[in-house]
């Protein structure tokens, strides 16, 4: 049964034991075997560790793992998790399969036009867009900074979009699920 | 002479030739040779090239590097630019020496509460502080997501931080000097 490291910000959720542990469910009934942030129940709490014993505890599980498949909802603010995000360029470096979802259904670009820069007149008249400070909007069509997206489809991941934001995005599983199918099916 | 990544936001900014011409010309008056995003300055420029050539580019010069140096500063909210986040995790999974800078001098608990939160209260009556929507914060000192500080540290990497915001943080080339000057000194 391949090991599936679940990167993602559920660790920060008021009732992140529940949601993980659905997560951990859905996983092992699409035939995978999940690690990942908060997934040794039977370790010390994350809040009695200090940061080097978190780090340690997720590197060794990314680098036990076959596959991980990110949660890159947007996190406090227009992008993933950054934590997520190293962990997402860390197992691609380590080769590993590496598949993310997204309960928001907008572009990188698109969220920063209308979060970021909430409505203000975009620049289109160059070849890149640029907010009004002058800074220059992604514009490829991808679901985060196009590192994240190219780098999982350069080894020939997938990033799965929510085509609706749905009524909770940082509980909803309905794409975390159809990302599971997908990679069972792929596999 | 070893090749430093320079990762960071800076293609996003209105002069950004000016300002990475002035951060490669640093690096190579510090003894390294720099490469990383736009640096190339006979290739395309980036508005012809799609997110999968860019990426390309950048995986081909991250596994040529020796170092990387990356601009953590945060970048459109509260975090570190998550293409800028990718690439420290790809290279630390590389076996890479990674260090990063920060032009804010303060924690990512900090900016948690002052900017995302803008001042809400906070719950601290747990072991762990969360916001008023429940979400746990980060208290652990580090300049942002701890898999990002602790992962730098974890190889022997420093993160080198501003003591004040200075005037113009996406520009400021103060702290990058400065840990230039500490990496040509620890090698």
């Amino acid at each position: 049964m391949p090991t599936i490291y679940l990167a993602g910000p559920e660790v920060f959720l008021s009732d992140a034991q529940a949601v993980m542990g659905e997560k951990r469910r859905l996983a092992r009934s699409f035939g995978f075997e999940p690690t990942g942030p908060g997934s040794d129940e039977n370790q010390a709490p994350v809040t009695l560790l200090t940061a080097e014993a978190i780090y340690r505890r997720n590197e060794n599980a990314m680098r036990r793992a076959d596959i991980c498949l990110a949660n890159i909802t947007p996190f406090r603010g227009i992008s993933a998790d950054p934590g997520t995000v190293y962990e997402i360029g860390f197992m691609i470096a380590l080769g590993r399969k590496v598949w993310a979802y997204t309960n928001h259904p907008d572009d990188y670009g698109t969220r920063v036009r209308s979060i970021w820069y909430a409505g203000l007149e975009i620049d289109e008249s160059s070849g890149r867009p640029r907010g009004p400070d002058g800074m220059a909007i992604e514009n490829h069509g991808k679901a985060d900074n196009l590192m994240i997206d190219a780098g999982i489809e350069a080894i020939g991941g997938r990033v799965v979009r929510a085509l609706a934001f749905p009524a909770d995005p940082a509980r909803d599983l309905t794409v975390y699920s159809d990302a599971l199918r997908q990679l069972a099916q792929a596999d």
